[in-house]
């Protein structure tokens, strides 16, 4: 392509930049807390923000109730004879808590090091609207794109996105297209553009272990009266093997193995465990025996703890024999383990190891399909072009072992290939405190996705 | 005992039972809880409060401060040449919490089915003041007791009793006494009094399980990074075997074998397992194979998980990797386990279990010796015609499966005997929400105390 018709729309996002970057701030400042309730006004408010913020670009945008949080949507379709692509992100974002951990408010933006932080930052408003700049960029300065767009952006990512799929499915005419596109992921490194081929899936539980139905004196009962707590602690110390494995029975049966050549090519990329371990400030590494840690990362699946509640936690000591005991528990899957299968090997598993004297219950908050991309084709051709002219590097192609769910409904839905090109980087915190996004890969992700629509457009 | 004797202090308790009542009310109302800084003022208050009533009982009071909670005094010494009993209590409470699962206010005393529901009704402020209530009676109805008193009550029995020890030792010849009596212990059934021959310790720990610095996400990094979560859950079920012996090594290495009639007595009271069971509330009872009920209660030690608190425990799904997961647990202890004993096996234990890529610290919170009672002279002598006086049934001898550290402490420091005598009963819910004791023990409790000096008078 010319670089004049690169230039122009470089030039608009720099010329504008610190505008950018305030809007930026202003939607990284509403609370869009999705999973919790009182929160609900200001995950409609940034619902809100953002259809302002796709009508200011140049689109049509309007706002769809669910029974849950509403999708915002926006669409430009002054190329008719063109191909239609959609990109697809969230507004809402996970829970901030523990606040105590953050070293500024999650809901007020700082800069520190060339970084943004705050909840939302790169997970994923930042993503998301980079998509709406690059589409801007293209509207404003040249008063057209060379494809239609629609963006689909949901307020229900961060808890299972509910009402997606329903949406999609009763919308498929209105959405309509030729190709995906998503932004919620991680480089592989600093400079390092890089297309996701495989997200895993997820199926998350709370598992919970009832022995009296109410506290009682640890003196007075202990030893005669099973201890939910402990009761729990020996369920979850069954989940894993020595090895590190899962020992939940036929949680293995449906992992599909991986290519030889991409396990190849996992196992050489140029990836510094010790940097790995430095971000996340772990002692050692570990896990599964016989796989590296982005095997481990990518391909395998897991059965994590996110949280445990039972008896007294507060200051001191309380002699408590607890009624009850909680876990949230969930695997990430690979394909082509599905959540439901899970589910069910989840409840039979800790129904067979429940010891007597208490009851539990498994129950499944949400779920979602793993997912690997196709990796030929127009789509993969253009991106690998639009990151190569903004970032000067070529992508490499890497695995992601969090969860996008809504990929695999959009490939059965709407029949369409789906890329994954992300701006995040590792230790950006996404679900932690201090998440942040890179200032730089905000710029120049902007710039990518600018050049994105040029070389779809073109090919 | 002439009957006259015991009438005209019936007959006082009788007289003034609606004033008696408020005044515990009143005493009930003070949220003294001990282990929480934030009702520090209230502590202090509640130790006010005790002096007043002991000083409107005609005793001689004062309040004695030590680095925590201060220590409350009461002193008759009006019969010079005759023996000095020691009255032993405490005013300071468990934490309330979970205050929802109160069907009153927990510092709002309510009266429902002859019992009165309050945090610290029957652990200890009901027993305690039931004794200087009957040694008001005696000073109120005859000008005198016939022994000298002492009583001496404490506001940190519920976090460790940490100063008492040092104080007793300091002040010998201030507690120089002939016997300590205690009333913070329940009754074997209703109507049936009951005297306490043993009681377990205790060894409280706080466990923490270390992985990252901070959160992660579940995704990005699951399955690469040790779940410090899933690691405690793995150590705490290495705590018992199958069969639900400790399986800490040397645990039972100090436990001394109980006298054959004293364990055939145990499993032959006229236990109700069905009821104690459904007081509990779980669906079966459980514990160490090749022992009953009682004597898993009374005569075993046993390791239990108090509180489990890590990662994301609100509402919903957040897929987090915990940075830390923490457990309180507790060991209760027979005669002769002793606490630093157990707190270095704990130590060595968790150190020996922990797996790699985490760090495991043992905090020892507090810990208290168990003890046993030799059961004959004077003193029981005198409870056995006391109890039997005033409940019209002859006492029996039982076991306590909680913990009292100072009474080992007395018997060791002031050389005197201990009897434990209390009014208390099954199902009390004390340390648990809707503590009660029973309004009849109450009055009871009362007229037995003070028949109790005459008995020991006499004797």
């Amino acid at each position: 392509m010319p670089a004049a018709q690169i230039s122009d729309l470089n030039v608009f996002l720099e010329e504008n930049h610190t505008r950018i970057r305030e809007e930026l701030f202003e939607f990284l400042r509403i609370p869009s807390v999705s999973a919790q309730p009182i929160h609900n006004a200001d995950t409609a408010r940034a619902a809100d923000w953002l259809k302002s913020s796709m009508v200011k670009a140049g689109l049509e945008a309007a706002i769809h109730t669910t029974p849950g949080h509403p999708i915002v949507m926006g669409e430009w379709r002054g190329s008719p004879g063109s191909p239609t692509v959609l990109v697809y992100g969230h507004y809402d974002v996970q829970p901030a808590e523990p606040l105590e951990l953050w070293t500024s408010p999650p809901f007020e933006p700082a800069v520190r090091d060339g970084n943004i932080f705050a909840r939302g930052s790169v997970d994923d408003k930042g993503q998301l609207f980079l998509h709406v700049k690059a589409i801007e960029a293209h509207l404003a300065a040249r008063g057209k794109l060379p494809v239609n767009v629609i963006i689909l952006a949901e307020g229900e990512e961060e808890v299972g996105s509910a009402h997606l799929e329903q949406f999609i499915r009763e919308n498929k005419e209105l959405l309509a297209c030729d190709a995906v596109v998503i932004s919620d992921s991680a480089m592989f490194a600093p400079g390092q553009p890089s297309i996701l081929s495989s997200l895993r899936g997820l199926a998350y539980f709370e598992i919970t272990v009832q022995g009296p139905t109410h506290d009682l004196h640890s003196g007075s009962y202990g030893g005669a009266v099973v201890n939910p707590a402990m009761a729990l602690a020996r369920i979850l110390a069954t989940m894993h093997d020595a090895t590190g494995h899962v020992a939940i029975e036929g949680f293995y049966d449906s992992v599909r193995e991986w290519e030889p050549e991409i396990r190849q090519q996992m196992r050489t990329l140029p990836f510094d465990e010790e940097s790995f371990r430095g971000d996340t400030g772990a002692p050692e590494l570990g896990g599964e025996e016989g796989f590296t840690t982005l095997e481990r990362l990518w391909s395998r699946p897991t059965c994590e703890v996110n949280g445990l509640l039972s008896g007294y936690t507060g200051d001191g000591a309380k002699t408590v024999l607890p009624a009850k005991a909680m876990a949230k528990v969930s695997c990430r899957l690979v394909p082509d383990q599905m959540p439901a299968e899970i589910e069910n090997l989840m409840a039979a598993h800790v129904a067979r190891v429940a010891p007597h004297g208490v009851t539990t219950t498994v129950k499944h908050l949400h779920g979602g399909r793993p997912w690997r991309a196709k990796l030929d084709g127009k789509l993969y051709d253009a991106a690998r072009t639009a990151l190569a002219t903004a970032f000067d590097k070529e992508a490499v192609v890497v695995g992601e072992g969090g969860s996008i769910p809504v990929v695999g409904d959009f490939e059965r839905i709407l029949g369409t290939p789906v890329l994954l090109v992300g701006f995040g980087l590792p230790g950006e915190n996404a679900h932690a405190p201090d998440e942040w996004i890179s200032e730089e890969n905000f710029r120049v992700g902007m710039r990518a996705m600018a050049a994105f629509w040029d070389a779809y457009g073109e090919s």
